[in-house]
């Protein structure tokens, strides 16, 4: 048995993969669904059914539109400002890497306003909501940042709108969509294979800008603009037909929360690991851990994937050890991977793992 | 049996589709291919791969840099203009539905030159090539127009890079790589699952023009920037093993010079249908066709999918039927489709489709 705690592309529901497994020649009797048109009736209504069933996941008001695009949430960095921008001025809370990069995309198309910064601290901690904030076309805040395993819970009133990259955390804790003004999210982690992104947006906040095609909310809006990623929808489908199955979001979040708080007494109460992330900010998905000394973080990981405990490395920019905990990952896993420590810490009394 | 004549995503090689499925649940004695981080050495190994089997297979010059990208051809409407812009005078044949849309969005990152156009004959022929061209970035055509199945075959000298759309005749046909500026195609008619977006591009057309990360080409060059469409890579990088197992690029356009040349000749021969472009100009790969009537066509649309043979619509802009002919397409479909021909033909001189 294999438990992958790779923080993206993850771990999917088996019983999706096996379902895909079995009707991948023929899907419906016909060719292969990676042969399918996406104009066909047959994908038409995969897509539907997709749309539907996040919206009755998320709650999505039918005031709010989901584009099915491309280019991850890094193309978002440019195509939220290019879209919103109505002033030219954006605010920005700094959290963490991915905020960062969305911060400098947006110097493309405006003034920043960085309206809190972890950074001095390494983003070891979140910065706070700004108390106010005025004059900008829209706040942007990443709500879970998987390098650094922290998360924003509370949402403070503001007079704009809310732009939030959920990339790690959408249909693992339930999100109020009416809050924000836009929220997107690469699919690779909670929702299906890489290669799709999801952009849920305030209908209002649409506006024919004059952009060329691909780049323009506004020509992705209740169509296919073009050939998007099919499978990745389908399997995605898939494995949004299996959330509901398993009970909806609420039941994805209790699992998430059992399984990160099972994870994070065991790092508290740990003679070797620890958590990176202290208090309240911590991620129920994305979860940095450390030994304090980075040979032995690297012979744990070796230790642990011999074990079948694969993709323990922390992310390449900050190094250390991290378990991604996402919707698929069973509570199995996460036991596992506490028992593995247990042992590395047994064995740890006998031996040096700097001298390995 | 079915025949999937589709224009993209288009059918896929059954033995490489038999190949993802026996693999699809344990890559490598691992996870599965979708659950694998594309920052793993397992992805890596495919990635390389799939890039060595493309330069052999097309014969790219070591001073190429091959992109992988998401967002397809329209998405390339947009970062061509936006990375190769010098003096912001760009040159255009306007060739078909898909040129126009090029052309569209060129507008909006500087001035463009229409240098030939056949719109006013609806795209039934080819514009000519400009006898000279200059002071401009580039010239851009669509070397094959899937909408409209015609096809460049003579590249003319130029001052100025050549930029090409080469979406559906890529691996279909020989392609002189080093006649080009810069070539992009979406992958899913000859090369894989839709998903991926490839870019090969001289490298001194690669100048860090301070765009936005993921509208870069700099920022894509030798690396990854951000999770690509994983699946869609992975078996673009089959189904090349399979084309240069069967003979690579050379053995393709034979054979697609033979199962269009059949087609072709049927068309040619028949009472009832007849080929919409004629002479030298025709494309190997899309061969759009009709009886001259809009009902008569849709009768034979339901004749033919009642008989397996699917996905013969024209595209949705122009009506009348389209044969899609890819690397894929056995000749044993073609011949059947032709023999559905004279089904069709025969039971015409019994009932009027127009009264169905």
């Amino acid at each position: 048995m294999i438990y992958n705690f790779s923080a993206g592309p993850g771990v999917l529901p088996e019983p999706v993969l096996r379902e895909v497994q079995a009707e991948f020649l023929s899907y419906k009797q016909g060719v292969s669904i990676v042969e399918m048109s996406h104009r066909s009736d047959t994908f038409a209504t995969i897509v539907e059914q997709l749309e539907a069933r996040l919206r009755r996941l998320m709650q999505i008001p039918d005031d709010y539109a989901v584009l099915f695009l491309q280019g991850g949430a890094t193309l978002q960095f440019s195509m939220v400002p290019m879209n919103l921008r109505e002033s030219g001025r954006f605010a920005y809370l700094d959290s963490g890497i991915w905020s960062k990069k969305a911060i400098a995309d947006a110097k493309h198309y405006g003034d920043v306003v960085v309206a809190g910064s972890s950074a001095a601290v390494k983003y070891r901690d979140l910065p706070a909501w700004p108390e106010t904030i005025s004059d900008v076309d829209y706040l942007h805040v990443t709500l879970n940042n998987t390098i650094e395993g922290t998360r924003y819970t509370k949402l403070p009133d503001t007079g704009v709108p809310i732009v939030a990259d959920v990339s790690s955390n959408i249909l693992a804790e339930a999100i109020d969509v009416k809050r924000y003004g836009l929220l997107y999210a690469g699919a690779q982690k909670n929702i299906g294979p890489a290669g799709l992104t999801l952009v849920i947006i305030r209908r209002d906040l649409i506006v024919d800008r004059d952009l060329p095609s691909y780049l323009a909310y506004s020509k992705h809006v209740d169509t296919l603009l073009n050939t998007p990623s099919t499978f990745s929808l389908y399997v995605a489908e898939r494995v949004l037909a299996w959330v509901e199955g398993e009970g909806g979001v609420e039941a994805m979040e209790r699992r998430n929360v059992e399984k990160s708080g099972l994870f994070y007494d065991a790092l508290d109460a740990s003679p070797l690991f620890h958590a990176v992330v202290s208090g309240k900010q911590r991620s129920l998905t994305n979860i940095p851990f450390t030994t304090g000394d980075a040979e032995t973080d690297r012979a744990f990981q070796r230790f642990a994937e011999a074990r079948g405990l694969i993709e323990l490395g922390g992310h390449r920019s900050v190094g250390g050890l991290r378990a991604s905990l996402y919707n698929a990952m069973p509570l199995e896993g996460v036991k596992r991977l506490i028992d593995v420590m247990h042992e590395f810490e047994q064995e740890g009394q006998d031996v040096s793992y700097k001298n390995v």
